[in-house]
């Protein structure tokens, strides 16, 4: 079994040849330090880690499981080490400020981290994933105090984090929620409440678990208006900044779960004996708005979750496929005396792995570029530019997330169908990488509501103008590619899927403005898929277009990499591009069918 | 949680309105019992069984597992019992000779059997189904001694079957196996070999296992000609039919797998001590041919056993979606008294139920009209029309296998995906559907086998007569929506798809015969994909006519039950047939990319 879980040499690519991430070093002060040299660093670490560490727990993390016994938590036994060596490692907060004990680097070059922590162990990487996000919700709406109590406590892992939205009765409609708050007269406030499906709720890996908890204020108003945030500790903080009483919050149960066995999934009770304290963190009943925030962030984690996954199974399925004989070459079936060889050598085992490789390309292209988004969002030259690029990753984040994980799936059970019988058997790492990449179908907002998401408030965001101006850097591939001659009718042909989707785009936002609002969001997430599509298309193209300059002068190993990137491109639009055509024909239709049928003509 | 999980109107309706079962009895007197008040009752009998028996120990059977302990392999508690009432209500050999205690009922009517059965508890069910797979193949090609001696063990269940092809270096290529056969004095041969993945392999159910095992015989040729098939009991036969001496089959591991717990997979080691003894069935070397025959019945069981899955996933996605109350009508966004519906009232979910439903039917004919045209292939008046139904069965072995469980796959993710976070916690039944059912892209040939099969001997088989007579079937279909004004558009758009179809299958045919053989094995897949949707659109299509003209006369239940069937045909058509054109048209690029990729192109 290979040891390696991604490909440096396409990661390599990506934040030098295709975004050059080393240029962001002259944005901010923060970035200074990333030069290439340092960038390189951070790579062979991340690596390094991911491999030497992360990796080898996956497995076992995954069999032992979590368990509740007489109200403790337990983790498996290896991730305590584990997240001891991360946290010395100082891998919790890459992107957050140095002042909180982060390390300022941009998204772009975490993203390397991102990839290969989330490929080797996700399950594990979930605990300082949430810490990261509930500090970065302390950060940016925390006053003077609760920063200085939690904020470093966090990016430094000495205390985890966690997200308490759901509850029994509230999950995708998070505005149904019924925790309430009742203020204090020393101007906290008590919360009674009961949450479900908390990762990392509760755990033995820290100290102190702090948690972000949406809850309503008495008399607030129903829905999501009313909803306010509050962050609640397990343990009260005392005024020396140590663990203190214990703050009333109770694991009621952990869920077995199909994947992510790692990860502890609880159901929290919050004030069951009336002692439970937490403080307002931001404004009052402003509690969504801040959690959107938080949430957008951890949609673009989720997005690489499920990616890394994607492009653990692909270099499994690939080195498999390598070594794994059986069979005789097809053109040699009639020959006896030939022998059997690797089944990388079968056109249908081909055909999947290159369905891998594109796919995974694709998808790696993007969601680095998303985060490459997020910095020039910030550190752009101009307003304008800042704009832009925030507007990209509005309109990117439901994609990367929704999209993304639809083929992250796709591409871990293709994986699995290389390994033949021996992907159904748990020692090989298939059937873990399928159970654990299914949940981020799932969780922080189904891909349904995604869709929904790209539909309703994406497309028509600011009249449009990001998805008018994603268009337009999609085009600017297109018109590099064909300067080429050697790409030009490909550029033609993903130029044809920009146009046919920007038709769809049109229809379906006209479509969700009229009176057939419900068929256009019966068709929500295939529009989803089609949007996706062309955006992997765009992505291949781009990268083709880069490879296409270097394989002038490429020699060995770059030249076959290079060489490797036109195939990718070719294969997605032979094989893939005419199922996304179907697709935006499919749209045009907007079928009613979904929406007209009756309840009773469902079986009964 | 309901404990519906099928729907008995739409069997009622492929049974009597579609296939027309009851006129089989009409065929043949083993057939004459099955009038429809005894079809009603195989019907209400295997519902019944399915859901108060088989229902209940799904989940014990998953959790349990099977496990080996000192050498023995147990099953889980609750199938003991579970499969002594199994045998005791006959329901094991249902279409086998009453001579060998079967009930010589039609496939077609058994299939109803097969789809409540394993969508009940499909790991279960594998122990009777490789049983009488197994006693199958001694009734085809076993001496009347052996017959004597196994048959109606195996039929009542009293001993059970299995299957023994697979080793660890030979899976989908079968004649690399190295299992040895040695020819003893008393006719009788010496068996040695290590086999693995024996699905019920080795047990605690029955008195004795009797294994069908290919091997070579010592002096016979390399590959699948040199391959013979023999018997061999785990315990030997005493000569008054009663188990005796340790046949020397020792089960040396048990699989830990993603899914189908409730089933032992086993490695047997053969001979180990030099003490196995087994006799030869059928003629030497032909051990292949009478294995396909087996492997055959064996895959269109496969592609009940992903349906079983998926019917049970859409059905329980259902009833989810109509009790599960979760935010606000769509068009009431705005209105803060509105208050929360069912999730079933939001399109996205509506979408996801319709794309289970328009499967799960389509599925449904399509499997039991193939099951219908293995009785026309014994039974039906002339030799013209066997042959013909014989084609069918040919043609559609590889797309009811192939196509039928990739698609359920997807159908009970998407039963997932309804469930939302309930969907991936294993305390609900979707968990286990998804890990059950993946297992069936896999065994009994991979669907990228299937896909190779359907391309390289289906399409040319005899001159390409059996697709052409499966075109002329499908154009029945498009005739007689023709005939209906309300039909006509719909049976047009059907029509487009089977003719995009036919000059794809044409294109696929030569190019298979071509230089660009690789090039056609490489979109094999996408080929089989293409024509299964063309073959789902003619089952919803011929579905949609038998209603439309029922529509006229029915109906309250009636009534909706058929402009459901209508809807159906409809959503399939808007949403699926656009999206079946691009797959066609990327067919026609037949793309190279796979082929042509050097190796050093995939990462290293």
């Amino acid at each position: 079994m290979t040891q390696v879980i991604s490909d440096r040499r396409d990661i390599e690519f990506v934040i030098y040849e295709q975004l050059e991430a080393e240029n962001l070093s002259r944005l901010h002060e923060n970035f200074a330090a990333f030069n290439k040299k340092t960038i390189d660093l951070v790579i062979s670490e991340a690596k390094n880690f991911a491999v030497k560490e992360l990796l080898p727990a996956n497995k076992e993390g995954d069999e032992q499981g979590c368990k509740l016994e007489k109200g403790k938590v337990t983790t498996p036994e290896c991730f305590k080490r584990l997240y001891k060596i991360f946290n010395e490692g100082e891998w919790l907060a890459l992107t957050e400020d140095p002042e909180w004990g982060g390390q300022g680097m941009p998204r772009t070059i975490a993203s390397v981290a991102a990839e290969y922590f989330n490929g080797a162990n996700f399950p594990f990487m979930m605990y300082p994933g949430l810490t990261q996000g509930a500090g970065h919700l302390v950060e940016k709406f925390g006053t003077q105090e609760q920063k200085d109590t939690y904020l470093k406590n966090l990016f430094t892992g000495k205390w985890t984090g966690t997200m308490l939205l759901t509850e029994s009765g509230a999950g995708s409609d998070v505005g149904a929620l019924t925790t309430k708050a009742v203020k204090n007269d020393d101007g906290t406030f008590s919360i009674t409440g009961e949450k479900i499906f908390i990762s990392g709720g509760d755990h033995d890996l820290a100290e102190n678990i702090i948690h972000p908890v949406l809850a309503r204020i008495e008399g607030s108003p129903d829905g999501t208006k009313g909803v306010s945030l509050f962050l609640v500790p397990k343990y009260r903080v005392n005024k020396d900044g140590t663990p203190g009483e214990f703050n009333d919050v109770i694991c009621t149960g952990i869920e077995h779960k199909l994947g992510i066995h790692g990860n502890s999934t609880c159901s929290l009770s919050l004030g069951s004996k009336g002692n439970c304290v937490g403080t307002l963190l931001g404004e009052k009943n402003k509690g969504m708005k801040a959690m959107f925030l938080m949430m957008n962030e951890a949609r673009c984690l989720v997005g690489f979750q499920g990616f890394g996954c994607a492009t653990a199974a692909y270099m499994y399925a690939l080195d498999y496929a390598r070594n794994r004989i059986q069979g005789k070459n097809l053109l040699e079936l009639m020959n006896p005396k030939a022998k059997s060889v690797c089944i990388m050598q079968h056109p249908d085992v081909r055909r999947q792995l290159m369905m891998m490789k594109t796919n995974v390309e694709g998808m790696r292209s993007l969601l680095y570029f998303t985060q490459y988004c997020s910095d020039m969002a910030l550190y752009a030259p101009t307003p304008e530019e800042q704009d832009k690029y925030k507007g990209f990753v509005d309109v990117l984040t439901p994609i990367i997330k929704g999209y993304v994980t639809d083929r992250a799936f796709e591409v871990c059970s293709q994986g699995m169908q290389v390994y033949g019988g021996y992907g159904f058997i748990e020692e090989y790492p298939m059937a873990q990488l399928l159970r654990d990449c299914r949940i981020t179908l799932i969780y922080e907002g189904t891909n349904g509501i995604q869709a929904m998401d790209l539909l309703g408030r994406k497309l028509g965001l600011n009249k449009g103008k990001p998805i008018m101006d994603l268009f337009g850097e999609m085009h600017k591939a297109v018109f590099a590619a064909k300067a080429l001659p050697e790409l030009e009718k490909q550029a033609i042909k993903v130029e044809e899927a920009m146009n046919k989707l920007a038709e769809v785009a049109i229809h379906m936002g006209q479509t969700a403005m009229s009176e057939k609002i419900l068929n256009a969001f019966a068709n929500a997430h295939p529009f989803q898929d089609a949007t996706g599509d062309v955006a992997m298309a765009w992505m291949l193209l781009w990268r083709a277009g880069i490879a296409a300059k270097k394989l002038k002068t490429a020699k060995n190993k770059d030249k076959s990499f290079y060489e490797g990137i036109l195939k990718s491109l070719q294969f997605y639009i032979e094989t893939q591009l005419p199922v996304t055509l179907g697709r935006c024909n499919a749209l045009m239709n907007t079928s009613s069918a979904a929406v007209d049928i009756d309840d009773a003509m469902f079986p009964g």
